[in-house]
């Protein structure tokens, strides 16, 4: 290791399951050290995604209080826990700790040497920040259509940035997609980002012209980080056999489905996690997606809207929990230091 | 045809999809006439099975109205419409009419050929009137358990007589199965015909209960008639990565699931219908189970609460909807004619 590296670092600290501003406090603590097969990265930046925000209410996985949250972002190589990874030093990188260990909202993270992605010049802190979590779910969402062999799709928050990135990828594979939004506002911005259909929760009768469009362009797989009632809605617009795909849980309710779409129309639901696509370990998908995903650069574009230092955390979440489709919030651990 | 058959049958006619008894009605219709392929049978005995309950409120397959309900029953073949099906002339059949067509509460009714199954003399009319719908999907459960190579597993609705030929069928395989039932009667029944393990849903921390005991025993596949609530809880108490099979819904409300069961767990919810079974064409498994059902002759013993004519509809129905352990409920159309 690097002898110009502290001792300690500063770090937000969660305290409790609550979703209290004061649960989560911003500490000093005692500088990671990698283990074998591990880096050490100083982050320049860590997005605040929606899953962040269940994780800090008890509502996503869960790690050993107090720990520190965020689960992916980039920064620079300064330390590595075995040889192979000391060629890294130096370079900046994404990375994506562990899920239940320490996160990148921290000044320093440790993370597998394996799920750290040199990053280009020219990809910015904020992009390479969040060039993990939601590429490789989008890349990995249309891998199951492409294999199942599904040739219409339909996603609910479709506005989200990863809404944005699926809605990309399909238009370049040419599969129809319909995008489900919550507000006026977002089916504007989604049609002028080209897409061609788009239904809004809000409206009247959007059960029935989300099953009509879904039924006339053979929609046979759903995408749902919403879960709640908006499962059961999207499995009743599939064609016959379909499958629901829940990767989230946005609305914090139970999927709730009506039987006879699993009794007589033989649909199915089913989950997503990415942690558990890389736990699978690195077989020929995981490799595909490793080298597929950068090339795809500019598709993955994550929209910014802010830049806050750790400090003022209570800030960067209620923005962050304000409007999802404004872009995201991000902290910058280490800027100005 | 036989000459000997009159012009008009007497058959139940259900008006509406309101569960009234007064919807539905003893009527005189003009006699069915079967189609190449099909065969006339005059009714013995048809079950009132959960699912006629739900059909007869709109709540199952829809019929066009005025419709006979009865989806399978015993009887004589006395007409066929092609030439292969008059060597059945004169046999008693089970028989399982197409589902959307006019049913089994019925004199006569018309099935397909290939749902006609010729009874052993020594079977009464009410085990043969039960003997496509149960016993076909208790052992369809079970090879979709075998296909999965799961190891154990969870029922509700436990001591239906469909889930006790499953409970049958797992001992006869050693596959542990964990029986969850409503009442501590049941608990009991289920206990005296050689359940190893019962879980009753009606007790204190039921859930926490059946999930630790399908932990224990790695239950990674769940069957479950009831849905609603009922599919979460068993969703919750599989190992990861384990199956839910919906395939009913006695508790007519929505399946409710979690979405950590589908994102962090891996599991599944799927369904099951029989009908879609034998629409699938006689391959391999519906040869396969229409050679093996019938050998398993007592395993698919269904206890016989009653045995009604006609005429009394609405007293046969209130029997059979008041509790379901004690038996079932057999129309004998019939019956002294």
């Amino acid at each position: 290791m690097s002898s110009a590296l502290p001792e300690t670092m500063r770090a937000l600290s969660l305290r409790a399951y609550d979703g209290r501003p004061e649960s989560l406090q911003l500490v000093q603590m005692p500088m990671p050290k990698p283990e074998p097969g591990q880096l050490l990265v100083r982050m320049a930046a860590a997005p605040i995604n929606p899953s962040d925000l269940a994780f800090l209410r008890g509502l996503y996985v869960r790690k050993e209080l107090p720990a520190v949250p965020g689960f992916e972002g980039s920064g620079t190589v300064v330390a590595a826990g075995s040889l192979a990874g000391r060629l890294l030093v130096g370079r900046r990188v994404a990375c994506l700790p562990a899920p239940t260990q320490a996160g990148t909202w921290a000044e320093y993270v440790v993370a597998p040497f394996k799920q750290c992605l040199p990053l280009f010049p020219s990809t910015s802190d904020e992009q390479g920040a969040s060039s993990f979590i939601n590429p490789f779910t989008a890349w990995a969402l249309m891998e199951q259509a492409r294999k199942g062999k599904h040739k219409a799709l339909v996603q609910s928050a479709a506005a989200s940035a990863l809404g944005r990135m699926v809605q990309k990828l399909a238009r370049k594979q040419k599969l129809p997609l319909v995008n489900v939004v919550r507000r006026a506002e977002q089916e504007e911005l989604l049609r002028k980002l080209g897409a061609e259909h788009v239904v809004n929760s809000s409206e009247r009768e959007f059960e029935e012209r989300l099953r009509l469009i879904c039924q006339e362009l053979g929609v046979s797989m759903a995408f749902d980080p919403v879960a709640g009632a908006m499962t059961g809605h999207l499995a009743r617009a599939l064609v016959d056999g379909g499958t629901v795909i829940v990767f989230g849980s946005l609305s914090e309710e139970d999927c709730r489905i009506h039987p006879r779409e699993f009794v007589f129309r033989r649909k199915k639901v089913e989950g997503f996690w990415l942690p558990e696509f890389f736990k699978a370990g690195f077989g020929k998908d995981q490799l595909r997606a490793l080298v597929e995903v950068p090339l795809l650069g500019k598709d993955f574009e994550t929209p910014v809207r802010a830049r806050m230092p750790l400090e003022s955390a209570a800030e960067a979440l209620s923005l962050a929990a304000s409007d999802m489709t404004a872009g995201k919030v991000f902290f910058t651990p280490s800027a100005g230091r």
